[in-house]
């Protein structure tokens, strides 16, 4: 079975070192959000999802969710409720939900290391309260007073749990095809039927209602994309005044039999004339839904973070524990039977990438969601404008780097164990399966890949890589006589001198030919990630340089960061090439010429 | 479900069109290798694969192996048995063994297509029939003629099934550490008592009997790999005779739970005092072992690339049939819902290196067993000399990289389905879960790399390397003029160049730190693979051109071709600076200070 320590000593050192997060915080207004609050969310947080959560893993997995197809109930593994219910009372559900909706008012930025923990303890587990704040961020934003009144204090203090209903079976994608209709009722209420598919937690035993928030067509609704609105569509009928009723007309048809994260419900959920209340504006439901989509986006960034994490730390474990082999310079160990396969350095290779890729995107992860605070708390106009435009041309690299990153992790980390890997028992196997869903949902990778390059660079003119660029650059400048990081600095700037140049060529090329975007996306979108992992190492090297961490501490940082940048940081070069072949080398075959 | 064609078209063009195997094979004296026989094994491999074998595949996957504790008796999945007395019955299992062994004769680069289809039709199942060519093998090369006489031809003709007793539980790759005994007994047989873990195929009910060859170590053996012996040790006791006696004293302990190939028994194997007979000399087990290991590893290989073929022909459908979204430049069929996602650049990206991977590597894999047949049958004792130093060289080229882009085949081929990927019922994460283990066994890839790099490059002055630039260099050279290839000469032969200095450069600091060796390994192989598929695809358009294949059938070679130089080849820059990297960005942090 795999195990699972919360990286507490790594987590306080990007918070406090690298961002400077307390300070940011109290800048920001959070003045609840002290060092020593903090400390203590973490400590807590460790104990919550190291003893409780991390145990229900393999559990999880192994008895996955069941479906009673008489009364469509869903029961969830043995353990999850218990451990669902323990989670509300310490009071984790509303961590950085505002005070007046029953939440604990933190930053955005001081509940991400408890996501990765979650993430890392127990995906699966995880999907259940995650998307409550998609619905949660949905109804702040868009809710009506009374709607925010009724849900919102359910749904932030975990009583309650939400989900995202967008996907059809015809449709995942290309939401503008969707097909599920609301027709408008006489108490200003809507019937709302239809099918959707892929509903995480779309039913459960963990509370006594679950928000369905449904994408739908109105009779009137123009076709496509800009006919679609958003509804709230409880499983347990709601009244204005926030009286219960009886059950709505919406029932599980089946659970989705799928390659991993078994402990998660993934549901095909049947609406049947169910009751809905508008939220929004008719026909503006996919703006509303991108508020929840960012958000889960980040989240599940996050995901392939903490699942990497996970696999690291059993990888190391392991490698230290398995005797095979002499180290090709001699013995190491000469007292043992055989050296621990750490010694070679093709381990060391494996490992040595998981940690740059976890060490590096923790910082990445991190960052993207102060810069969420920042947007929302700053008092400085240009500072919000900035660190939203940030936000939107981080999301997709955050969500799809980390996710790739996770799958490649998984799979070192498994293949340290040789053929042990393979085997249930290691708990090895579970991560990698449990891994590859975090690059297909909340968008594929190429999905993210559009948006970073369709999106965030050619509509918006890259003003969030332009407020990425100058953060380079600054640090590039104050550091200029910085003899820790000299060694960094010189490569880092020609790797952002390198990014401006592609990106305009890129741009140049796809006014011409709107295929340019598609067959330069997915390059773009890696060859952004290793480039700005190189800027948040070479912070990272920075900032334990100047810290008090141990010397042990800051010869790791410093020894990680240069095999990042001797070692993953080439993969950039071959997709700096790439970004710059013929678009002729894709669009050149006839679809129908594909097989031989 | 997922579901298999045998790519007929493509396996011919391979064997006849670029390796001109008709003409070898005459050559060669096998004179019943005529092309109407292959094309007759062709069309009925693939008959067999396509209705009996590939059925079945999920059903392995659900069901699995089951285990009787009480008898230790091992039930295959439903309709395994059946398949394989058709296997037999058809004389698949002998088909390229020795005549006088109740084999059919044909050469090994035959018998490979026929090994792809079962690959991709059925992998699991495919495990069963794949051990006994091991244990052919080490007969063959090492058995005393009652040895041959006895076990040889059940066999060969699938009467019986083979295994390899290699790893223990504290020892895989360091079989130096194996503590399964020998002892001598006073009729000549051995007593062999130990337990064997991850022996596949270790039981099961297709056969009467089964042939363990197991590395045992006699009383007086030295320690370490140089102490190991090989011996017999079938599962119902044969007497030298070849009469049939009683039970022997072997019994499988369990099964383990695996991530894929759940139709495959993957066996603890307990040998308690177990009758069996020295194989080869004494202590000289390890070397007989490789025999059976060198036919495994391009076995792997092709593992690999079946399953890569067979993600592919569903994410190619699928991407056919799915519409969602328009193409960026413009519906492209704007009388449909949304265009097939076949017309968005980044999933023809995932196509196109599935398809450039699959049937390049094709290329590489059956030049492997056409090598081997050479090395076998030529009269030319140097052309012998140079076909045994290219398989050396090129096994653990063939057996990694075919096996790591299996990997990589079945993640695009997953991702082009989306969510929809991720669910069991439409077959692709089992190809991905299967996929997983082939860069496990017969040698992780890390092991790979070192025995490239490590021994057929270091130990044996890359005589390997040399014969292969140059055919690279010979190729260029008849292709001076041809306009169909020109494109592809220049960058062909800079490589080429490249390899040869690279591969001295890192000799040279090697001689000085064994640790480079290790340290730039994995690249150095991946690195290797790049730049022979470019030498085959370059050869895979000069052949199409050259051949009466149709227009559209050249135009899939020639654009892939193209996509493959221009896109996946920039993948050999990043491990060529890698491979340059200094090895103390892997040795420089102690193994106690990759914590944080």
């Amino acid at each position: 079975m795999s195990t699972y320590k919360a990286p507490l000593a790594d987590m306080r050192f990007v918070l406090f070192d690298v961002l400077g997060a307390e300070a940011q915080f109290q800048r920001l207004g959070y003045t609840d959000a002290t060092r020593d609050v903090l400390d203590a969310v973490l400590e807590e947080g460790a104990r919550f999802n190291e003893t409780v959560l991390a145990p229900l893993n393999a559990i999880g997995d192994q008895i996955g969710c069941s479906h009673d197809k008489a009364t469509g109930a869903v029961t969830t593994p043995p353990g999850f409720k218990q451990a669902y219910t323990q989670f509300v009372e310490g009071g984790w559900s509303g961590l950085t939900a505002e005070i007046k909706f029953g939440g604990q008012g933190l930053p955005h930025a001081a509940g991400v290391p408890l996501k990765e923990m979650i993430d890392a303890a127990n995906l699966a587990w995880g999907n259940f309260p995650l998307l409550s704040h998609g619905a949660t961020e949905a109804l702040l934003h868009h809710g009506e007073e009374w709607q925010q009144e009724v849900f919102l204090k359910p749904l932030v203090e975990g009583r309650w749990t939400g989900t995202m209903c967008l996907t059809e079976p015809h449709c995942g994608t290309d939401l503008g095809l969707l097909k599920t209709k609301a027709e408008p009722q006489a108490d200003g209420s809507y019937s709302i039927s239809g099918t959707k598919i892929f509903i995480t937690a779309g039913e459960h035993d963990l509370t006594d209602n679950i928000i369905h928030l449904v994408l739908a067509r109105l009779p009137d609704a123009p076709a496509g994309s800009k006919g679609i609105s958003l509804f709230i569509v409880p499983k347990i009928k709601v009244a204005r005044d926030g009286s219960i009723g009886e059950a709505n007309a919406v029932r599980c048809g089946s659970l989705e039999h799928k390659m991993g994260i078994h402990g998660s419900a993934t549901c095909v959920m049947n609406f049947d004339g169910a009751q809905g209340y508008l939220i929004g504006q008719p026909h503006k439901g996919l703006m509303a839904m991108f508020t929840m989509m960012n958000t889960a986006r980040l989240a599940v960034g996050l995901q392939g973070l903490g699942l990497s994490d996970r696999a690291l730390q059993n990888a190391l474990r392991y490698s230290r524990d398995r005797l095979q082999m002499r180290a090709l310079s001699g013995a190491k160990f000469p007292e043992l039977p055989a050296d621990p396969i750490i010694v070679h350095p093709d381990v060391r290779r494996m490992l040595l990438t998981c940690k740059a890729l976890v060490e590096g995107g923790r910082v990445m992860g991190y960052d993207a969601a102060l810069q969420v605070d920042i947007a929302h708390a700053s008092g400085d106009e240009k500072e919000r404008a900035d660190a939203d435009a940030l936000i939107g041309f981080m999301t997709p690299i955050v969500k799809a780097c980390l996710t790739e990153w996770g799958v490649e992790c998984t799979y070192h980390a498994l293949q340290c164990f040789g053929g042990h890997g393979y085997i249930a028992e290691h708990g090895m196997e579970q991560l990698a399966r449990d891994a590859r869903i975090t690059t297909l949902y909340e968008g594929t990778t190429g999905i993210q890949a559009l948006d970073l390059l369709g999106r965030k660079v050619m509509q918006l003119q890259g003003a969030g890589l332009r407020v990425m660029l100058e953060k380079i650059e600054r640090f590039c400048a104050d550091n200029e006589g910085n003899a820790a990081v000299a060694e960094f600095i010189g490569p880092l700037r020609a790797k952002a001198g390198e990014w401006q140049q592609l990106t305009m060529a890129v741009g140049k090329r796809a006014a011409a030919n709107p295929d340019e975007v598609g067959a330069a996306a997915y390059d773009y979108l890696m060859y952004s990630g290793y480039v700005s992992l190189a800027y948040w190492w070479a912070r990272s090297v920075a900032a334990s340089e100047a810290s008090s961490q141990s010397a042990r501490f800051k010869t790791g940082k410093r020894e990680t960061a240069r095999f990042y940048f001797a070692r993953l940081l080439p993969r950039s070069q071959a997709h700096a090439i790439t970004i710059g072949a013929s678009v002729e080398t894709l669009t050149g075959l006839d679809a129908e010429a594909f097989d031989v």
